[in-house]
């Protein structure tokens, strides 16, 4: 396990928190939501995934409630995009054509970075509560998975998971290689920011290049 | 801690269910549901939000599924819309406009009920279990905002908590209320049923006056 | 108790995931889902009814992340469909018109497969758990439910235990048969799979008789 357990995951936590709650965020003020309405979505984006991996492991009460620097990422995220959005906004009017294919593209990337970081972070806490490797690799994927998923199931949407591009492929691989580095005695602060690289450039990659898994043959509606 | 706490609780949980599974029954009414489906969507509503505490508590089973009075609360809540909804549809009928409306409007309320009495609850639940002040105050909040945002997910409704009026905030001021009067003391059935008071009303004065707080500027669809 | 609890409870819990999957990956196919997707689909639909047994009993993790042999069951049934979902649609397209309702036929009786399983195990699992006959009763009648909830959720569709025909009904019936079949020191493997069987001729002959519980006097949209 990491000598400095603790505080990478403290880290890797914050960091996932604040670039899903900003996804959220931006998700709330698309669809016209009050101040309040974005903060909330916000958290369900920041918090859902590592409140689904609490409630797996046995964690009561899941940090997402009771982890007062977790929910002030989640609150300073939704703030910022809150108030910095009236300015965005103004620049984004003199290029109508490009502005929600752009806000789209934002969201993807946070989501993106979200994904990479809360499934190594799911991976390791499930490590360290002694779960087992497969329950670890696969609480790592639902950890990177589930804020979005919530996010999107509230605001009516299909999941990013359901969607075309490899989603859930990179957040179970990332979690396999913790798992993998867990084993080897290889787990270091590095190592596990690495995967959380790979994970991130994967899932990038598959977005700007749009990489499709194959699809079961099938035609009309 | 209140010195009647387990008979506060029992009632405010009573009240909470019925109210909740009033409105979950009449949304499966306008959406046509056989009375299985009310009943479904009855409990779902009802208990939806102490299921959530409770998971998040580690308490389990949640009391939800094994407390056969809650239970029954959110069967006879299921029954009464069920038997009552034609009477009070030929009724209805004479004012057709004012129909609809009139059945949100009812929804609203009683959902406005149920997140004050949940609120408050929860927050107690929370306490009680050794939540810590932070985790009470959230866990208040969601126990509130649950089984409505479970009913209306279920129909595939926006959820009241992402719409316009303000509505978390009713539910965490209530939760917070009940663990500032803990820490000070002062917790009573009398200030407990004070503070579902100071939610509901500040819940009802919203949707009325249709209060919003401040969105992000915003233009187009 | 089963002299051989543990051997009949992986047994349903087998069958179940491997036909809810089923049915999760053909909805994920006619979604135009690609692999993983279906993959994803077939997993939440094969084991989100035992994971939400689980985290209502405190069983953490749940077996839906952590045994190999009901994760290998859920994946097999994914790639089952993807595989021959091509061959099975050249032959569908020289009878069109009956198509699609023969896939939703197929997914519904897959669904009522499941539902009979999960809800005898749940029930087993729950009295296991000895979490009391009544949490025993829901508990199965949930865990039987949520596999196929959790699917139509994510997908966008009214779940179908809040459509017309029965359905919540004989998962209920079949957990409270468990029940009493253990309360009265008859519960065998037979008597189990009898249990079963019921709760899926229940259902089969409600979906096919179009069977509906009455519903609320009600006119207009």
């Amino acid at each position: 396990m990491l000598t400095d357990t603790a505080s990478t995951q403290l880290v890797l936590d914050l960091v996932g928190v604040f670039v899903f709650a900003l996804s959220g965020a931006i998700v709330g003020v698309r669809r016209g939501l009050d101040l309040f309405g974005i903060l909330v979505l916000g958290w369900v984006a920041g918090l859902g995934g590592g409140i689904i991996r609490d409630v797996f492991l046995g964690i009561t009460p899941p940090v997402g409630v009771s982890d007062w620097r977790l929910l002030a990422a989640a609150v300073v995220a939704g703030l910022i995009v809150f108030l910095l959005h009236g300015t965005w906004q103004a620049a984004a009017e003199r290029h109508p054509d490009a502005r929600w294919r752009r806000v789209s593209f934002t969201v993807r990337m946070l989501d993106a970075a979200g994904l990479a970081v809360f499934a190594v972070s799911g991976a390791l806490v499930a490590l360290g509560a002694e779960a087992g490797a497969l329950a670890a690799v696969l609480i790592g994927g639902i950890t990177g998975i589930g804020g979005g998923l919530l996010r999107d199931v509230l605001t009516g949407q299909v999941p990013e998971v359901l969607r075309r591009e490899l989603y859930a492929v990179p957040a179970l691989a990332g979690a396999a290689l913790v798992v993998v580095l867990h084993e080897a005695g290889a787990l270091t602060t590095l190592t596990a920011w690495i995967a959380v690289a790979l994970v991130f450039v994967t899932r990038v990659v598959a977005v700007v290049l749009d990489l499709n898994a194959p699809r079961a043959l099938r035609s009309g509606p």
